[in-house]
């Protein structure tokens, strides 16, 4: 079984957002199960971090791929790192500069820019989309 | 006051995401009301468009632009078409070629695919986004 950690900063307080997550979570429990961890503050990201072997950022001005080459590229990661996979969404101010130069990957979702609730929906939906394009489903068509 | 209808293929079941789109309709409510024309199929779909002047199609193929650039472009649309604006969501299988080469404009939200309800609610924030930055507030840094 894969592992997922996602690293933000702040809790998750919109009700709608928590049910939306969720839902997303229920149907990866049983192949790529998400550890949120979410910091107060970039420092205690900062901290966090430093104990992990690599992490992917998620910045709006990085490289974009598509669904179908986030899923393989999230195949390969997972290979590389023994089956996990960390990735780190910015608070309201995106990603401090010192955390993103330590980042293994940049990605980025979007030209545009999302709330950082919104950017964490659409990380763990493209999760469960890449989980389904690599058993052939149906669900990303 | 400005107009937005958008129009798309089957109605929102998801409560997470019905909560989700309110919020942002009641905060655009006095500036930019929102109209959902919700099509049963993309038959119906192409009747009801043919009865508009103009729309924005969202594809993701199209051009990619980040939220600074959809807010001018939004307003100077606005401006364009009589204080009116429509954009049209695919369904499942996206826009039919027949309704995309009538748009007056295409516009990818991200080289990712999304679920035609998670596009519905970021294109919604994505017009709150353009009226907050529209006023100048801090709401989009």
């Amino acid at each position: 079984m894969y592992k997922i950690k996602i690293f933000s900063i702040g809790k998750t307080k919109e009700a709608w957002l928590i049910d939306a997550i969720s839902e997303y979570e229920k149907r990866l429990k049983t192949i790529m199960p998400i550890d949120w961890i979410f910091a107060k503050n970039n420092e205690q990201l900062s901290t966090l971090l430093e104990k992990e072997s690599h992490f992917i950022a998620l910045v709006p001005s990085a490289k974009e791929v598509t669904s179908e080459q986030f899923a393989s590229q999230v195949h390969l990661w997972l290979e590389r790192f023994g089956s996990r996979l960390n990735f780190v969404i910015g608070g309201a101010e995106g990603i401090p500069q010192d955390i993103e130069s330590k980042a293994f990957q940049t990605l980025s979702l979007s030209k545009l820019t999302f709330t950082h609730q919104i950017a964490r929906l659409i990380l763990v939906e493209q999760l469960y989309r890449a989980s389904e394009i690599q058993k052939g489903s149906e669900y990303h068509k």
